[in-house]
């Protein structure tokens, strides 16, 4: 066996993930050195209590409480707590000890990247978050380094597990959302809280970092356009899948060219995709990233997105880098965000839309709802009508809706957000429209 | 702008990839320069013939003839000659001069990788291919750097995309190989000489780099088993349909474990594969590669796998990445052959096989052919039979063939290959059967 240099690597973090990477460490040891050039030695795992139960089983002695004792003096410091504080305060404090830090830490990139990339900067130590994006999909380097040379023109990713498995049952089983969340929360598919996974705010973390990536700009989370798909129901997942659509949880990010220059648009929201979109079938758990870059045309990059032992693989191919990197010596590569692109609000972003209405079943009524999208500058590309009963004319009580309610969707050409929420504000209250039933986006050409 | 330092950049070959890279490293010059953190100075282009028609129209005076004064003196050679000589004699002088080399040549680095990386080695400079593999697809950094902490098990690549126009079309029309190689030599996706894709030469290259990456062992062109698609006809697409498979060009290279220990297998073959599997719905010229690892579990990367400005795209961002390296400093990340795993022959593999028969329809048969199998190791999970008229029959002359001619279409379980070649044979010789149809692998569990 070679006799290789060591390398002292801290762990801050045993759960899922943690536990996965400290166990993987050690069980491939003579394997990692070979391949990383050097040892790599768990001296240490920080966690708040030394004798909690772990997933897998560890040496008592690697256990401590004092996160800030491990991190002096260690090469390699992963961060695997989650969460902003003190998660920030130790890796900052990592980087300014000289060591190289890996983190799949999404909710600390999306909101404090800037500042954990410039300590780096400073020193001329390495970030590595590989695992902090789309769990085991490689989409950080592919971006980073492959596609350098490249244009990113957009990004499409399904990059939210929980959600992804929820869409997927309520198309194949026509099953509604709430028993679905509760079976996904039974499987450990979805937290007792889903509030982050189903409202959108991790797609939007994870968003806000591939977007920063991808166009060499700062994204903040804040400027993250946000939606979840709590609104999203069985007919209207049925209604998808008789016009040809799937309804995903799109993550989207998408360089936009106008008269003034460029700019970027980034937004989380469940949208229709054609189904023989490579996206479409992306089934249960898994992520997806679908890039379209403008030499390298359509890349997707296809995998877990989550699981402990899967996002270990994710850090453990980080902190294999960051010994190499180590070994060789030079400074690390920092982030590139000098093209800054400014980014714009979702009302100035152009797609298609699928406005599914519920109007008076009555002669004239497309005509006045044509007029009204034509107006507001929303031009029609198809229209199906069918007539349904209402619940009042099926037990016999047909109220004040003489006609009986017809029902109206509506796919729009491209269209510009603005143009066309406030043409469906006018939709609302124009008198022959009995609901808005939806309004959904249709995503990939 | 920001006043970077310049670094010197020699391009060798311009033809339809390297063609593409001047244009873009001219044309995206200051987001390259932003990126890389220097100037890309493309200081020359070495051809054979300076007055040649281009693809793209270039300077006149960045022409040469004379390589070797081009490469001296230059930061990064990218090397887009093809074929062995002169293109493995100018990477050596560039890498012995001091400079980081970028290549697509899968031809050199199969036959002669070893020999580049250990010069690269020596000096300390670093050799970048990420298009020699699959085109555009980031699959040379995911394979090296993000699963460096993780074991692949397998991986099954569609990796050559003449072939996969081809058989994708032959699926889709049930047109005839010779048909649609026609078409697809008229359409430009084929060579006038096709062989190199269509007897799988191409794709036993890629697969020697890929599986020399996956499993940090040096795996030599020759000991990649090697069939082509010349032999698969409409009959067999056919039954591959109805048996609900598609026929696909698989470069498969896995991680064996038997009792004398750990061992790899790279083999190129026209296999089976399960419509439901993500490698069945690539279509086209596109490639895709299906990883399997131990800890991240299954992942696909997909994307266009030849075409000149996509195959640019990989090429730029590994100049890309060798000007940041150049910038940091210290010695490049050499190839990792430590695990040097050995490669056993076809005969050593186990799959699942298709059997294709045409047997005398007589009571007695299928036991008899069932014999045959159980004697040869070879376990039956599915027998079709379905029996057929001969020409003869058809045309009122049944000949010596008394009771018509079955065909039968046997499922195998797992069985070893030289089994399940020795059994076959067998078969071949037993007597009750007329004609060994097809004997195709079934790859993807």
């Amino acid at each position: 066996m070679t006799d290789y240099r060591r390398l002292r690597v801290a762990l801050l973090g045993a759960g899922a993930v943690g536990s996965q990477v400290a166990a993987l460490l050690r069980q491939h040891a003579d394997e990692l050195a070979d391949r990383a050039g050097a040892r790599l030695e768990l001296v240490g795992i920080a966690v708040r209590d030394v004798d909690a139960k772990r997933d897998v089983e560890l040496p008592q002695e690697l256990f401590t409480t004092d996160a800030d004792a491990l991190i002096v003096g260690s090469d390699i410091v992963i961060e695997l707590m989650g969460g902003i504080e003190p998660a920030r305060t130790y890796l900052l404090h990592a980087i300014n000890s000289g060591a190289d830090v890996v983190t799949a830490n999404k909710a600390l990139l999306a909101t404090h990247g800037p500042e954990i990339f410039d300590a780096a900067d400073q020193v001329g130590a390495e970030v590595y978050y590989e695992a902090a994006a789309a769990g085991a999909i490689p989409i950080i380097r592919p971006l980073r380094d492959s596609l350098a040379g490249d244009r990113v023109q957009r990004i499409m990713g399904i990059v939210n597990g929980t959600t992804n498995y929820i869409l997927d049952r309520m198309d194949t089983e026509g099953a509604e959302f709430s028993d679905v969340l509760a079976d996904a929360q039974r499987l450990g598919y979805a937290e007792a809280d889903p509030t982050a996974d189903v409202e959108g705010y991790d797609a939007a973390q994870k968003a806000a970092i591939l977007a920063s990536l991808a166009f060499h700009t700062t994204v903040p989370l804040e400027a993250v356009h946000r939606e979840g798909i709590t609104a999203i129901d069985a007919s209207m997942m049925d209604a998808a899948r008789h016009a040809g659509y799937v309804i995903k949880l799109l993550a989207v990010c998408e360089r936009l060219t106008e008269e003034s220059g460029e700019s970027i648009s980034v937004r989380v929201y469940p949208a229709l995709i054609d189904r023989a979109h490579p996206l479409a079938s992306v089934h249960g758990a898994n992520n997806a990233v679908f890039v379209q870059a403008e030499a390298a045309g359509n890349l997707m990059f296809y995998g877990a997105g989550a699981g402990g032992v899967q996002t270990a693989s994710a850090v453990l191919g980080d902190v294999v880098s960051a010994a190499r990197r180590h070994i060789a010596g030079g400074v690390g590569v920092g982030e590139s965000t000098l093209a800054n692109l400014p980014i714009v609000p979702v009302g100035r972003v152009t797609t298609r839309y699928q406005i599914t209405l519920e109007v008076d079943d009555q002669p004239g009524v497309l005509a006045t709802v044509a007029g009204i999208l034509s107006d507001g500058r929303v031009s029609i590309a198809t229209v199906e009508q069918t007539v349904e009963q209402t619940v009042e004319q099926a037990v016999g009580d047909a109220g004040d809706s003489e006609g009986g309610v017809a029902r109206l969707v509506i796919g729009t050409h491209k269209a510009l957000e603005q143009d066309l929420s406030e043409t469906v504000d006018r939709l609302a209250a124009s008198g022959v429209v009995e609901r808005v039933v939806s309004v959904l986006r249709v995503e990939g050409n």
